[in-house]
């Protein structure tokens, strides 16, 4: 009997102590995850450089939707940055005005307030930056700022709605305006919420064991060097292929990256470490959008970029925690958008120009 | 001084019968629209054939703003029916799959509930046939119903929510199902409270003297012979042309409208009679999409259809009254949509086959 006693005194002493060490493991892992990432914010915060009034990202909103700032009147920024699918077109690169298939696969607007720079090769400092390129660009939107802001200055809602958005400005339907004005409204682009958020703001519950466990392998494996931050990822540029290149297909050789923008040559082959965001909901993969399965892809930035072969369980267990990314999609209603009146340039859907794409 | 009081009471006399006149006037233009047009219902109503329960019409408005119904997973109804823009594309005839362009101008989805039956020719008795139309067309989505039920199938959210919107359905999933639900939605997108709704509700300082004057000639010049009842046509076929040909730009030769419907020879370039309702938000104007400019629109249907030759002011009263029939816009919650997975099947985007269009 005492023999008996004493054995259930080890079994419990020793169960505690697991116990006891899960639950320190477990603090560690909240504690190191806190140490590499964000969480999203729930509501607008201040950010440098973008100014939030709501006549701002009303227009912003407008504009975003609005086809005619496009030389066919068929393409708005939500036909690539669908806001319906993730903001993304779910294409393996975007196809634009005259059916042209853009160069590089459309990344999502959601959080992307958030990335060091836009575009896969950052070429574009900020979202004002970025507006402004696939509107003129060949194969997306093929149109001029010139004619935009007739199209704009031609729609006297419009010219109503920029005065209010840019209050004291003696010009305010120009195109850079209209840049800011998407800008303000896609800051507002945001997803919080995510089961990762809620892990990252002290709910332990938030993620199940096996979520935690892709975590943790992400964490160790090396992904988060590169992917981390609020947006866990779009904070800096690598080189794709730094150990391992992948197949020309998914690297395809003439799309140098970052080369093209800082003529270095230590930049080939480098690009943006995009957002994982609500990786689930933004397929296909990569800048050459050429892989469609998510476990493929993880697999693929094993090999490439760690120079490890990820076993399919440790895949699948990262897939797993990506998919705890996913946050609460914005929710915006439709807008009714002001007529074009006799002054405004009809729209034009015949094809000419090339300019490049995202 | 009797001779001033005698004056006083003949001009005031003469006031008050020029007064009862413009009254009884006013009264007989308002009982003669309440003849002739109904205003559109400010109140879901039942219609016959449709049910519009709640599950039914959010289902409808997600399928409706799906791009993923169309091959290329990039044109959804709203590209060519956009309800930020009155219903329509504003585009001369639709662009579709490869940029393919369509036969004919886009009519707008807005109040299309009313009318006799659906596209340019009637080809379809409701809207629920018409859905099916544009999906399957080579130049619109260019899908087949095969393929639209495997990608409905393989989306866990869509197939709860055919359960729920065809409840007691064994197989609720299905390309008519589909179409029944993008009937629904759009029974829904009505514009009421336009100002010629309010006058055909009794409210006669709904129209001013100056629309009053082009509510008249529209009635009295025979517009009215075609354009009446609640959408302001839609209710009827006639030949384009009738009296004189328009040129062949705008009357295409070989567009033979109805004719391929019916293959009777009288319905030779017969048309449905498109709504008037919003027509200022929708241009350019005809099957063949031809006119921008809503005047000239006018000035050809009293020579074509009339045989009379409009002044320059009777036109302008008759635009002015035109513009009464602009109604509140129905308001939308953009819709985020539920994800792929791997059994659907990925957009295609090339371009092969060639069906018709609108």
């Amino acid at each position: 009997m005492k023999k008996f006693a004493f054995c259930l005194v080890l079994l419990i002493g020793a169960a505690y102590a697991g116990y006891v060490l899960a639950e320190k493991d477990s603090d560690e892992l909240m504690q190191q995850a806190q140490s590499q990432f964000k969480p999203i914010p729930t509501e607008l915060q201040e950010i440098e450089g973008i100014t939030l009034t709501p006549e701002r990202i009303e227009l912003g909103k407008w504009l975003y939707f609005d086809p005619r700032l496009s030389k066919s009147w068929l393409i708005s920024c939500n036909t690539c940055h669908n806001l319906a699918l993730g903001g993304v077109d779910l294409e393996e690169t975007s196809i634009g005005h005259g059916w042209a298939k853009g160069p590089r696969n459309a990344p999502t607007v959601l959080n992307s307030v958030f990335n060091i720079a836009q575009f896969w090769d950052g070429r574009a400092e900020d979202l004002q930056a970025q507006a402004k390129g696939p509107v003129q660009a060949g194969v997306e939107m093929n149109n001029t700022p010139e004619r935009v802001e007739q199209t704009l200055k031609s729609i006297p809602e419009y010219v109503q709605r920029f005065r209010k958005a840019f209050p004291g400005d003696s010009n305010p339907v120009t195109f850079d305006n209209m840049a800011d004005a998407i800008e303000a409204f896609e800051a507002t682009l945001l997803t919080p919420g995510s089961p990762f958020d809620k892990y990252l703001n002290g709910d332990s519950q938030a993620l199940s064991k096996a979520q935690k466990k892709g975590l943790k392998l992400f964490m160790n494996k090396g992904c988060s060097t590169c992917h981390n931050g609020i947006n866990v990822g779009g904070g800096s540029y690598h080189p794709f292929g730094v150990v391992e290149k992948p197949g020309s297909k998914i690297l395809p050789e003439a799309d140098k990256g970052r080369f093209v923008v800082t003529e270095t040559a230590s930049d080939k082959y480098v690009f943006k470490v995009p957002s994982l965001r609500n990786i689930e909901l933004t397929p296909p993969y990569f800048h050459s959008g050429q892989v469609w399965d998510l476990e493929q892809a993880v697999a693929i930035m094993g090999s490439s970029q760690l120079g490890i072969k990820l076993s399919r369980n440790e895949t699948a267990a990262i897939v797993t925690f990506l998919k705890t990314l996913t946050g609460e999609q914005p929710r915006v209603e439709y807008p009714i958008l002001p007529p074009h009146t006799k002054g405004t340039p009809l729209p034009v859907t015949g094809v000419s120009g090339n300019v490049a794409g995202h």
